[in-house]
């Protein structure tokens, strides 16, 4: 199962699923998580821009080709939306995942629940924990809950 | 042409657009902007809820029936990013929007250009008033740009 | 706005939706409810079969033309499953429409909501009478809360 | 060739196609079938619930993950109708099946002939035993009739 | 409800199923049915071929502007076979309606039963009367059989 | 039927086919044809650019706002090239026509054979005078052809 | 590259190819070539049946299982007519073929050139013998011609 | 990561780009890039044309054969402008691709920006060198920027 890990680049949560997914017949997959690497690929490989404005374009596309073919072979993917920032890429992945009809995720604290009704009311679980996702995966493929 | 109006519900952007689009052959639709009923259709028509996720969720969904069809039957989306709030769902709307191929016009001030970049990247057009809109939908239909 | 009421045909349900939605923008369609003509259209038109399989195969392929291409117009399939028979047809188009993607009200009463949980977790809204259906689109197309 | 078996888990139907398959070139999948697993994933996982609809609702959720991939992933989707209970779940999957065009085959007892014809009439096949089954996917993949 | 009218062109079975079809919501598509035109209008138009091969394929090529914009826009295509000739561009029509997942209905007398059993299989009903096909027709939009 | 018509903007050719067309079931649309303002529209509704690379950006994007509506709307694609220009984009819209299925006639003069070979093989007529392409209309949707 | 061989069953035309093809990258599939099994398939496996017509329904849909995922799978689909019968499967496999957008090699004799010309215009190559498919299949995958 | 390469083959843009992707985890595909071969593939194999028109019709489907499935097949289609000549089919390959939704990077020299802004606004990168290209596939793969 193909797994892509969408959302908050600033705390270990991918390395949380990855490492309690073990062992499961999984594959992920997620954008480069190195945050000045991606705010910069596009100029750095393309050349400068002084208008931040097209600086931010040619590196939201180069980092497009990733994510969208990430999240087309996708057959689940998680978003999770941390305490800070607009994080409106997330959303936009989540979106865009729901209309190509992906199983959802979304992974989040009890905080966000209002503002992400309408996130949440796409997916087929909300969870709060990335051993919760875990234990969805583990249970999607093998059957078994936790004891 | 079939233009969706998504986003921000606290300010008069969607008047001013469909004011100055008078006489063009446009339909515009969009979410049910009353606040109120947005948040609580769900349970003032199929019953309370004790707890806050589900009535969310019953609202979400309910509101769903809308919006899903009102872009699926757009040639264009516009989606609005106003200053406050987290507005996910405007964001999610447009990255479900993206991967059915719409048009998508994306309209918001210089302050959330960054944060917005991966959005922008996937618009055909990235607008600062509601007045650029509507001169971005006469041109479209009928060639012609502002004096 | 499309919609397609299946399911139960004993009850007047749908007559109650039709009724209720006076006035708003809709329109409805649904399959044969003539019971008698339903079972035996494809033998009527095309032959006697002395195999009941065969005889009901005619029928239900003939019934196909009708039902296939309402749920594939609809904007919104309304499937009801009344207290008797098996209705797995109901079901069957319930699937239909959630693998086109299409918004599913589902309506029943309480008794049947543990054997309908996975039919209802594919739907927007679940509701218990034809009134909140009508009310229901009423709300999705004018935004308007029953009082 | 991807086969998925739905339906029916409270007999060994799935065991006896697996086994008479054995050596042809096919891959099986489907629900888990630990009814009580399956009845409680959502709030083992996810945390309880007061009310049996969302916690019913958490379950068909999470169980939806696996099996629309399932019946997405496959070539051939077996369904199967027991003596007992609603099964409208079975009856969903076989419409979820036939929207996306894929090879149904119907297997149940002649006590249904009738209320299942809808469905038997979308179906490729119509079985009334596992062993029916195992003898059309080596029909397909071998052409090899039983001697 | 849009019916496409394919096949056979030298008796004058559409015009029985227009005539038989009045004051049905219906709206009949289909090839142009002037044998020379038809197999003249790609030279015709755009100048003469020395090798026939060529002379056909501009013809075929014209004609299939028509007939796939009249296929992709039925609910319905009739395919009817003749006595004569060999019809293969009738069983191809078939083909293309099938794998868009129209509703097909075939129409043929008894001695081609055999030799059209893969494209009967495909079909939702198969009359031997542009009678029968009224009938459908009929039924299908009005819920009424005949006395 | 709808036709867009793509390509050159320097002749008179689609009002040629627009005149010749009168009286035929037919719409046309297609790019807007007055180049400066084709050119500029970008920059000029939304604001200035110094580096040419992104003028031009703003204004395709724009542009393509109409032009892709206008493909995926069409029946029948005509794609004219001229004399002159590299008309890069004339290609591109083929190509994007091409992949939707759409029916495209190509319009061009002899000396253009060649470089045009894969553009006119996925094309179910290649014309060379605007006349021809009347001609062709006509016969597809009336069955007549010239005298 | 997959390629699926249909049509005509009575001579060897399927392993020329096959052996030809030796050492290039390519899988083939076809339907059952064995003809009595091919008819008798529906009735040996799922029982008798009186009425030639659902004997022949029941072994055409069984075969439809094979002949669909074959074709679907494919990237190319050869499809060849012989000398005699109707062969009206044939021509419905490339229609079908047609309509997913398969790459179509025809492959006949030049008796059945008028016949054939509305197929023959849905292909990309039209061939007169197993030879000419192989070499095509080579300079596909190869790029080399014959010597 | 599948790669299609597109457009120009009078350079070794294509081994440069091969070479410098080693140990990368991409596969590339492409046309034939034998001019010669190329030209006559058709003639060499079908036989030979009078009319150079259908001489060129012949070549250019059975290059279809292989181009369209390269594009269908890939993530990224990499399309390159030389210098020269009218590069017909490498545009038609963009629009072919831009429509399915690849992953576009358009490569030319600075001269070409104005009539290339059509495609180069449907691409994610436009880069000038196939240095570039490799530099982003890697960053995409990888995540790492050259130093």
């Amino acid at each position: 199962m193909q797994i892509y890990l969408s959302g908050e680049i600033h705390t270990d949560w991918r390395d949380q699923i990855v490492e309690g997914a073990k062992g499961l017949d999984v594959m992920f997959s997620g954008p480069v998580t190195d945050h000045a690497a991606s705010d910069d690929c596009g100029v750095a490989i393309l050349g400068p821009e002084d208008d931040k404005f097209w600086h931010d374009r040619k590196g939201a596309q180069m980092n497009a080709i990733r994510t969208r073919r990430g999240i087309e072979m996708a057959d689940v993917v998680v978003v999770r939306f941390g305490e800070q920032y607009k994080q409106w890429n997330a959303a936009f992945d989540a979106g865009y995942a729901a209309a190509l009809g992906k199983s959802l995720i979304i992974l989040h604290g009890p905080d966000h629940q209002h503002p992400l009704k309408e996130i949440d009311a796409a997916a087929l679980a909300v969870a709060e924990t990335p051993h919760q996702v875990v234990q969805i995966l583990r249970y999607v493929l093998e059957g078994t809950l936790p004891a």
